[in-house]
């Protein structure tokens, strides 16, 4: 029996491990599918930030896991909860995509334009131009606290790569010289925590697992929890020669934690 | 007499010199006129990488300011010459908008898709999006050489600060580590000894006029000339307390030549 199997839960990436965009990644499906079915307690933590998690939800669901929404951490929630936890009903602009907003107004903050916003709250937004840029602009130089959901640079596309929420972040810190005061999204504490309080669990009794060394396994060293890096998503064998971090597994998929 | 009307030729500012986007500035046009009627060699140096000349020189006439289009070297132009000087007829993809593509293919250059792309040309656009960031992005991943037209991070509009090309600098710097091979525009050499070399003049025998001390004073320093700094844009004479650099002279218009 592979020794992870006597952890009590499992903090598991979305992208990469269970699914790559909207199909399944089949391996991943049969390893929750079966960590479920003997019991363990899982949570979903996915830095994605332009989905909400009844999104996520869905397609967990297509994939044919089993879950509820209250499994699923992702960025725009978390992001979500962190600031109505620090100031309750706080008045936020955000360049975010409907995702972000939907659970930004379900955690009962309030969605204003930059003029009269408390916080600047940066995702991505695939539907950007110039004119939110420049509210985006104008609220970081307002001198608002300013909150990312996710510090991610780029995603790996079929026809290439494309511009994750680094790219607002890189533009307003070039022209403000300004960097988010929090970001929300692995490999933050932030996120983690939230994914740590729900699983009920202290830290030796779980495993981060995801695809990628700098998010996901930075992630689970940052909590202080084990990790399991599979090589169903971005990073392949090799890139493990060098790198600065290493998990302190690697599976070929999450399925493989049942025949190793 | 002013020291400076010694000099036999004016390497100007339009913005914040001579007008404010559209609307003229009167003590600057008179300056010009003035400097003009006297026999100055004068040449119109702007770092607007959205207009093309013909549009800049239509800007001075409705000034008042008399003028052709070979006495105007914009950031558009002066990126076209250096590229066709580098390799005439290169495949080009810019991030630009239509003065910069205008300027791109008078000087023969092919515009082209980022696959096809053996320069990318960033200049700003207030038309960008997602798609544009994402090709812009693909053209940068390429590692094919990459010229900015300016390296201006924000301007000032009546209702607030507005991205400048810094925008998308900063952006691709972020998600690709890489800033632009060369960057044409004020305060870089590159788009100066264009300008002394359109006066035709030795670099003892000119002024570099402007209302930025960051952009036109360094770019006059940068080549060696004396520099006048206007204090009908974006400095106050407060701003020169503390200041790293220091123009030779300041006076509270272009037209205080004649008063001083």
């Amino acid at each position: 029996m592979h020794p992870l199997l006597k952890k009590k839960g499992f903090i598991i990436d979305i992208d990469g491990v269970i699914g790559k965009s909207v199909e399944p990644i089949e391996e991943g499906v049969k390893g929750v599918q079966k960590l479920l079915e003997i019991g363990k307690r899982v949570v979903f933590v996915s830095n994605n930030s332009t989905r909400s998690r009844r999104i996520l939800l869905e397609r967990l669901k297509s994939f044919g896991v089993s879950a509820e929404e209250k499994d699923i951490i992702s960025a725009t929630h978390a992001t979500a909860s962190f600031i109505a936890k620090e100031k309750k009903g706080a008045k936020v602009f955000t360049t975010g995509e409907t995702g972000l907003q939907e659970e930004l107004i379900n955690a009962n903050l309030k969605l204003v334009d930059y003029r009269d916003a408390e916080y600047l709250v940066v995702g991505s937004n695939r539907n950007l131009d110039y004119d939110l840029m420049t509210r985006a602009l104008r609220c970081c130089f307002l001198g608002v606290r300013y909150i990312a959901t996710n510090p991610d640079k780029i995603f790996p596309s079929e026809d290439g790569p494309t511009p994750g929420t680094g790219l607002i972040i890189g533009a307003l810190y070039w022209m403000t010289g300004r960097m988010p005061d929090v970001i929300v999204g692995k490999p933050s504490k932030i996120i983690m925590l939230e994914a740590l309080e729900r699983l009920n669990l202290k830290v030796e009794d779980v495993v981060v697992v995801g695809d990628q060394i700098e998010v996901d396994v930075v992630a689970g060293k940052n909590i202080g929890a084990e990790t399991l890096l599979v090589l169903t998503g971005v990073t392949k064998k090799e890139d493990l020669n060098g790198a600065k971090v290493l998990p302190d597994y690697v599976l070929q998929s999450l399925n493989d934690l049942f025949f190793s």
